[in-house]
């Protein structure tokens, strides 16, 4: 049983869905329609020793967690979020205590970006921690800027600094861990679609890593993105992790998964700063017309030459 | 860690939340504001070997309880459905054909209730089924109607037969399983909110059983509920239910859980008629004012005198 499968089985259904669906499964977040207004909604489940171990991180760092990982859907959709509802399986195990912790954490993180929790559901079983989280959101006059927009010749751009985002930065149990610890983009993708206006073609977030990320916006295009290897902004916590296991930067940045910064298309003749809000903005490459049987992305050298990258393990997963 | 600590810990922030909140935690649905229309949203998990089990279940039952499940909170708000979002861990033993059994039922049953699924989260993993439903819904005209309305003096009504609702009526392989075959009271949620308007005050779907769930109105109104033991509409599967156990079938009535009808309270001078969209409707008590430590439901015996309840398990949960 692979997952791809069963989403893409999800996925043939989606032209029954009806007309009140604006935006159906298979984006960053689905979109129904109330009076004519787009409501946005995301799912998104985080399991012990799955996604996260209570071996490596705090309770309040899973619930802050749990929150900004949807959040960052939201902000892949250049949306505000409305509300929330979360779902908890906790150990039979646990402290009252440590429920609270978890669930303060939860809810302080929600309030910090108004993003108010208004409903849950709690069970107590014999098994690991499971939060599944619910984030409803809302255009408020901007997009939502979805997946599939890419034009033959747009520049695809990336925010932040990518990869190494499970490495510990200064030291293992110290520092920053950046898949704990990232900023939701919410502010910057209203940023960047206010700027760019109808130049804004397509926008997803960075959870399983550029390679797989860029080739989703350019499948749904049905075009080829061409990232530049010399462009990518590795991060140091890339750098680092690449001293550990003896890969190069780039390969950190294009194959690390987690890092919730911005991946978007736009109009190349559109033109943005290299900085917004503070945060680094990057042009890594652009989209073309696909040849038949390509990868959905291809990794160009510094001598503009594809390179080999089937030791990241993600092209597979983009065919 | 007991799950009521837990959800009166989460409770005490409700003041907190802001005023985008319509609905905090507490009811049978959030809800939150968009543009100043109500959007309703319910959670709820179904845990294998907790809520349900594959022994006694198929996958297309567990699928369609899963929606409906939560279809019933939009029915105890009177509310329509707007659409739904769904997350699923599978246990890595499954093949393809068996997630796919459970996500057809699942689209199904919301396509059937007019409540698009519009996207979701799939993990594969070792560990047990876990499915988390999410609906967003809206009051489209009438209600929301909450849990906390109920005046003293109210009535206090049943819909359909109680009780026995685990039990298989027909015998323990085949024939109906209330739990798993029940019909969400949407369309009847309605009629109601409709025909009594502001004569309906409260209302609550019957998950955790009449005993439970009439202390939860009757708590948030402060109030006490009595109920009339011999009014009580006990079903067939009640009555066979207790020939097994030997309890009385009003026992069953009052102590199962799984219902899934509705509990609602209305003005004395509202009339109602015995049957509405071909279910029944039965006024099994009333609201009266609550005598200091006096527990949230009292149980009258034919006599009018209370009867000793304290067998069912469930009055320490309504102090």
């Amino acid at each position: 049983m692979r997952e791809r499968d069963l989403l893409e089985h999800i996925y043939r259904q989606n032209p029954t869905l009806g007309e009140l669906v604006s935006i159906p499964p298979g984006d960053d977040m689905g979109g129904l329609l109330l009076d004519g207004r787009n409501v946005l909604v995301t799912v998104d489940q985080l399991a012990q020793d799955v996604h996260f171990s209570l071996d490596r991180a705090t309770l309040a760092q899973v619930g802050r967690k749990a929150i900004t990982r949807n959040l960052s859907d939201v902000a892949a959709m250049a949306a505000l979020p409305l509300g929330a509802v979360a779902a908890g399986s906790l150990p039979d195990t646990w402290s009252t205590e440590q429920a609270d912790e978890l669930f303060d954490a939860m809810r302080a993180t929600a309030q910090a970006y108004r993003c108010p929790l208004v409903g849950g559901d709690i069970s107590i079983w014999h098994g690991p921690l499971i939060l599944t989280v619910t984030i409803l959101a809302h255009p408020a006059g901007l997009g939502p800027i979805l997946r599939g927009g890419s034009k033959p010749g747009d520049h695809v751009y990336v925010t932040g600094r990518l990869g190494g985002s499970l490495h510990t930065v200064g030291g293992p149990t110290r520092g920053r861990t950046h898949h704990l610890d990232f900023e939701p983009r919410i502010d910057l993708a209203r940023a960047l679609a206010e700027r760019l206006g109808p130049g804004l073609h397509a926008m997803i977030d960075l959870s399983d890593g550029l390679g797989v990320d860029a080739g989703h916006l350019a499948r749904m295009a049905r075009l080829t993105a061409e990232i530049a290897v010399d462009r990518l902004p590795a991060g140091p916590a890339a750098e680092q992790a690449g001293r550990i296991d003896g890969l190069p930067a780039w390969k950190h940045a294009l194959g690390d998964g987690e890092d919730y910064e911005l991946c978007f298309t736009t109009d190349p003749h559109a033109a943005l700063p290299d900085e917004m809000l503070g945060v680094p903005i990057t042009r890594v490459g652009r989209m073309r017309p696909a040849s038949p049987g390509e990868a959905a992305v291809v990794v160009l050298g510094p001598d503009g030459k594809p390179l080999d990258v089937g030791d990241l393990g993600w092209e597979h997963r983009s065919p």
